[in-house]
């Protein structure tokens, strides 16, 4: 099997700490790239945190990029309170990593992901889990992308739950509903895990002490990580058992989709005040016998824990 | 096999009074009972028109039985203005049936369903098309239902499209939201045919030609009474091609719920005034592994239509 090249579109940002850590940690990924996103932290700060948990994780060869540090609406972006809160001030939980010896590349991040889709076109596999502002940028300049990359999986949208930021409104599409609804009407194939099955994917402290078991440093320092989310979530989600495992579920459906079952729809992101971000199912489109969305509606949880606690441990052990 | 005991409860309205033709014209099924609610339109108006329907049908041993005649939660009920236009004011498309011989019971609707429930238990089956004014009643009464009744297969809500009232929000629903939210989170099991698969099963003035065709009674009022619910479906979704088989769907999935591809999903109805009337998953109860509402989510339109034209085609060849 040839291994696959994988891009990651993400705000680190604790759960995509986590994804950056399935990514390398997943025995038959080659992770060509990051792209730093805005979201959960200003672009600056998550490019930066991306490439300290690369570095802890001994994954000093992959390039991080910054794409867009707003969304295709504004011209400026201030972090919400409400990230803070989850993800810490600096995004990894208030957790002081060493600065990384590697720096920001300075392509920019969509002109990377451009190349990118040319050079592995069918082998390629792009996981946003952050606002849609690159991936829209790059699809308006070379809307043929469209049909080049071989798999889009992202984390984002609530279909058949409510949102987090509003009753309809999930965070990375609240950032930039009219980028996600670009893309979503796009030609463009994609898979939404949403907070349908993120919500349903928990994390304990019962697995992060693993992790603090194994006394290694990236296992230290993603027990004390992840700690602080759950620590949020117990104020925010009080009735879950655990923290959502949001971006990092998104990349493992991108590696083996059987962890979700799904509906193809056609949806559409509301842009409008009323339902502003939400994302649903596109009435003009309803009857097209051809769909581009694939939704996720509900989870393998245990399946795909055990695969995720299996990476992530395995790969912390040896860092 | 045991014929099924069925009940259907609705605000006759077109596509109600195709449901009725359902029911009559399907081979394994003994109707046993119509609840008349509001909604469409008046409940004595949809009371008298089920009593029409039936007697051009045939079925004039069917006992008609009326419903509560406004919501859970207001003392008076009018008819929306986009009621009338999409059903006429008469509720029939303005086709002026004659008056029926048998008249509406005098036992209520909801005491009617309390009983059969204990008769028939899981042999019956419980349809309703409109509010759930008189199941939420009739469980409030009598708990126990819950677990007595069959099979409950309900048209409303919407979950992976918009709503027809608004944005979020199905007209049955609409009507009454602290009922269905008092039904879903009940112990009850129940099916729900939402706008997610009738905005799927479209009618066309090619079906009612056909029924035109057979030159009988039924066979031309009902080609009358769908044609002007095809033409006021032009107006108000001029991008669909026909007209959605909203409640004979409800009907036709009762019988084999082959005809729809399912979610298992714990859902509530929103109550307050931002999103009021959503149907849309539980937070609360996301993790439950144990579920109560199946939504259907796709529909397989073709083969429902084929059965829907040689049940409904087939009677009123006969009428």
């Amino acid at each position: 099997m040839a291994t696959k090249k994988m891009i990651l579109d993400l705000d680190t940002g604790i759960d995509d700490a986590m994804a950056i850590a399935y990514a390398v940690g997943a025995p038959d990924v080659d992770l060509i790239g990051i792209i730093g996103s805005y979201g959960n932290v200003l672009v600056e700060q998550g490019g930066k945190n991306a490439l300290k948990i690369l570095e802890l994780l001994g994954a000093t060869d992959v390039p991080v990029y910054l794409g867009n540090g707003h969304s295709s609406t504004t011209d400026h972006f201030d972090v919400m309170p409400i990230s803070a809160q989850i993800h810490g001030k600096n995004g990894i939980g208030e957790v002081e990593l060493p600065e990384a010896k590697r720096q920001l590349e300075t392509t920019s991040g969509v002109d990377f992901l451009m190349d990118a889709a040319k050079q592995y076109g069918k082998d390629l596999i792009l996981v946003p889990t952050g606002p849609m502002t690159n991936l829209a940028e790059a699809l308006e300049k070379a809307p043929e992308i469209a049909d080049e990359i071989g798999n889009v999986t992202f984390m984002g949208g609530a279909l058949t739950v409510e949102g987090n930021v509003t009753p309809y409104t999930e965070a990375n599409i609240n950032q930039d509903p009219e980028a996600t609804n670009a893309v979503l009407t796009s030609p463009l194939k994609s898979t939404m895990v949403g907070l349908d099955v993120t919500m349903r994917t928990l994390l304990t402290r019962k697995e992060t002490q693993q992790w603090r078991d194994l006394n290694t440093k990236a296992g230290t320092a993603f027990a004390d990580i992840v700690d602080y989310y759950i620590d949020a979530y117990e104020v925010t989600n009080g009735q879950l058992p655990g923290c959502a495992l949001h971006d990092p579920l998104a990349v493992g459906v991108s590696l083996d989709p059987s962890f979700i079952t799904t509906l193809n729809l056609n949806m559409k992101v509301t842009t409008d005040e009323g339902t502003r971000g939400r994302t649903i199912g596109d009435q003009a489109r309803l009857n097209d016998p051809e769909t581009n969305v694939t939704v996720g509606i509900n989870v393998d949880a245990d399946r795909y824990l055990k695969t995720f606690m299996s990476y992530l441990t395995g790969l912390f052990a040896k860092h």
